[in-house]
């Protein structure tokens, strides 16, 4: 099955794009008018390079030079400002790190709504709080433009293999237009309703993934501490209603599955500060819709803590050591 | 795919059993070794019937007269005492309400160990801490008897059916000894390992269902509130990391799925109470062997406060109404 | 010892005040710059009219009509927006409901901040998050303004009484300012650092009371169930290190304290509603600053879900019902 | 206040006692008959010291014979097992380090019921499950005796010094008794109700105690992160609702009080190990009674968790440790 999120043994991304790879879709790029693209980060600039690839003309701006500069080795034309990207696209995606960074990007002096044209299409892929997307949305509309929110699942290996999944908010009518761009850089495009819905529908998978995935780790924990066979008991789990993706897929107790970052000193995945942004997204959002989410709650408060006893760039699934008495004591 | 826990829309039981459908039966008893049974209740008592459906003769006793009343009548030998039934037969079952009982019915003043044979096969069916397993196996061996334990999954509706899943402990030369006995009651045994490992295996089980449901409800509350449509979000779970049995197979959020206790005003299924012993079980062990089990731990608490709350006979799943705000508010 | 929180059997506001009561003070306001004062609610009203009582004329805007009518009939000019106050007065206070509202009063388009005198001190006495406060002074400061967050502890009652507590924060130079006009209003002003501290202080206190009188419920039920008399188990607690102004001050098990809701079926008091606003406020803070706060964190998702099972509206001590078994069961 | 809690600073137990020191209470041992004691470890010697010390005869027993020697040393009689101490007292005092030791020195084949003479006074010291102390009590009243249980609170230091307290549960008409031996060795002898609720006096205190440490803990933390100086905050809290014995009399976090752990890096004090046990005792008793402890229960999973992440022998305030973010990261 499918799996949005990232998945540490996926095939590696492969050799280095240079331009020839470019070659054959730039000469296409006559019939389709250019795409903007603001964040060119580690996620954005794979994606950006798979808008090239499909002989999209990509106007792109980033605040670290470097970024820009190797987009623009490979074909893309690097404008200064958000702004200028506006002037020059009339569909627009951005990949940028938090809310505070969409909203300078969008609503800024420089921003893009200063300089958007009526009709534009913009396509948000942060993740950020759901009500900041509908903020963006709301001021875009003001401006004549169309805002959408499509926040991804899959790292960056998935980025670059255009195996993202993209989970997107909006108004239906442009749903198509969208898809039309984000199938060049996803495997899986999920229309969630109106704006914000994307990441609601991204922070609500990731908030159970984190319970599943502790819960999982107790679980394994004291079955093996009451004498169970770790690879027993995840088979009884998994035949049972105990069963959870942290079990059958991703089973972060030592021995049980290969392929895995328990089978890898918990290295590679998704790390724990990752997971402890997600969760804190989850726990604002419930917190000012008075949503009681008591285990997402806890499951943020032990992911954090774990941030601070030195567990911040391993994967999530690490929980299990975490739990676990050491050996000796 | 199998699942453990009773289900609530399995078929009924069926009509009553009546003396003639163990002619057949009776007629082969010639040939098998009485098995004794102490524990007739509402899970107990189907049980001893597919033993005497199955051709054995069956030696029980039950502190209610009428449990022993009904068993008599299709042809089952009663007897006063566990103590009894340990002096007529060398297989002995029992399927007692908790750790207490167990404790009493082998080891009390007219208990099994008073009176067991040296040899004696004994199979504890109840789902009670596996530390007591262990106690009653240390002085069942002092006897010259085998103890195991193996707990059930499945409610009233897989006794009757013979449906029921064995998980067990002991020592693993006589395991093909219980298993003959179990699958006349249970479509699946599974062999956990040594004493009280069927018990631990139940246990972690129900631990990482009570987790994976209250994660599924709070997720389900969540998303709804930020405007996701709830089938629309299962079906996103379902195909992403967030998902688990309770979001897949018996989701709590009414309107997801039918045939299951949210479709149904939160009758039927397992209900809250059940729920809170067991994880009450799973509470103590972790305690006992100092192992942390957070999310179990919260879990356990919000079953327990469910209870108190006009909860304790509802389906587990109706956390999803508990947590969420009532309409109108 | 004085206790910041509002305390249900403080002795009632007293009657009425009318016109003639602020004859002596009107007299002596030729020597006296007017103060703004932007939001009549249940608590700026009783705080305006303390101003006023002092001597101070006072320029007050509330989006209610009837609010500002009530303060006119005593004595106070009304605009008709903070705009305007921001013209007539330079020294100017604000209590709001929330977040959202202070920024609108301060940066909105009829705001203090599009009309504010250079060298106006502004004084925000609602509850919110420090870091809007802190937003709220760096857009002053552009102004040549000064911001202060000045939140209280203390309902209705002792806002009427003039016996409020302040907890301040911004630059020190400022504070004698301040601390004049809060001393019409409070008993006890407290100076706790830079801008955001006064914010701070009171999410911080809330907390750990919160935290402490669930604890407190939690160990009167517990001690009550294992056959202690309540009386004597808060006795106990104490006289030693469970001690707490939960268990001393406000016990919220019934029969133990006289004149507090416990004894009053959980009336009046500080709401429940009121505390988990609060909590939700520490819970931002705490995940924007990647703090744990596990305890905090799940006393929040409690008075949570009270609000949705019927206590929203009782005194927060109503948690050691929320918590018990009810009688019969 | 006097606190019953081991407190770090408490003046040393002073000179080791010779035999010297019990010369003038031994000449007074004639008029007093002797006192069994059973349990002669860390606590229990200097406790049975202070018996002979108040000129008591004291006829003692342990498994560890260099403990016995100490004590025979300075003129207690020893014995082999709790049985022949029962054959030669008439009242018992034991002090053991759990229940399944209790269980043994009770009901065990050389136990003290074994022998016991009729109408002799057991009093339990050790902090045990009051479950097992109603069940003893029962024992002993089959064979004439009364059992009451005494937990103390207080560590080495005021065991030495006779400062303990004691928290006594048992037939009300025996506590005159009980509390003639009891104050030879402690400053305060509290009466609590009938059997076990000695127990439940002081797990019920130690899991409040430990609530309001986490919290206090959390507080100071998320205070310092929002800017406050933690003296201050400290002292808000203090002369607010916020106040409990670890913000007052303990603080956790470093700087705030002299003389305390968090004073010198969290040595000495109550240990965290010590914390978990007695928060186990909680759980188990609150499982077993179907109390829900929804704070208790998190506070003990994060002491367990503290007790395999290297925080075991430290102090239990060291959870503001725990959960504060390292330097540098």
């Amino acid at each position: 099955m499918q799996c949005l999120i990232a998945w540490p043994d996926c095939p590696k991304p492969g050799r280095k794009l240079h331009q020839k790879d470019f070659l054959l879709s730039t000469r296409s790029m006559a019939s389709k008018t250019p795409v903007g693209f603001v964040g060119l980060g580690n996620m954005g600039s794979p994606m950006a390079k798979n808008l090239l690839k499909n002989g999209y003309p990509v106007i792109a701006t980033d605040v670290f030079p470097e970024s820009c500069k190797e987009l623009q080795d490979i074909g893309a034309q690097v404008v200064d400002t958000p702004g200028e990207v506006a002037e020059k696209a009339d569909r627009i995606l951005t990949m940028l790190p938090s809310s505070p960074n969409v909203i300078e990007v969008y609503t800024g002096p420089n921003g893009i709504l200063k300089k958007v044209k009526k009709g534009t299409l913009l396509i948000d892929s942060s993740t950020i709080d759901p009500a900041v997307s509908r903020e963006m949305a709301a001021a875009a509309e003001k401006m004549g433009a169309v805002f959408m929110d499509a926040p991804v699942s899959g790292g960056v290996g998935a980025a670059s293999l255009a195996k993202l999944t993209f989970m997107v908010g909006g108004v239906e009518e442009e749903y198509n237009a969208a898809q039309e761009l984000l199938t060049c850089m996803g495997a899986n495009v999920v229309y969630c309703g109106p704006v914000g819905t994307g990441q609601a529908a991204k922070i609500c998978n990731n908030m159970l993934l984190a319970i599943g995935m502790i819960g999982t780790a107790e679980t394994m924990n004291l079955g093996i501490r009451l004498g169970l066979d770790p690879k027993l008991l995840a088979k009884i789990l998994n035949m049972s209603s105990g069963r959870c993706w942290s079990s059958d897929t991703y089973n972060p107790a030592p021995g049980v599955m290969e392929g895995v970052p328990s089978a890898n000193n918990y290295q590679g995945g998704f790390g724990t500060t990752l997971m402890a942004k997600d969760l804190g997204l989850a726990q604002n959002t419930a917190t000012n819709t008075k949503t009681p989410i008591p285990l997402g709650s806890l499951a943020h408060q032990i992911f954090r803590v774990m941030c601070s006893r030195g567990y911040a760039n391993k994967d999530f699934s690490s929980v299990f050591q975490f739990l676990r008495e050491e050996e000796g004591q």
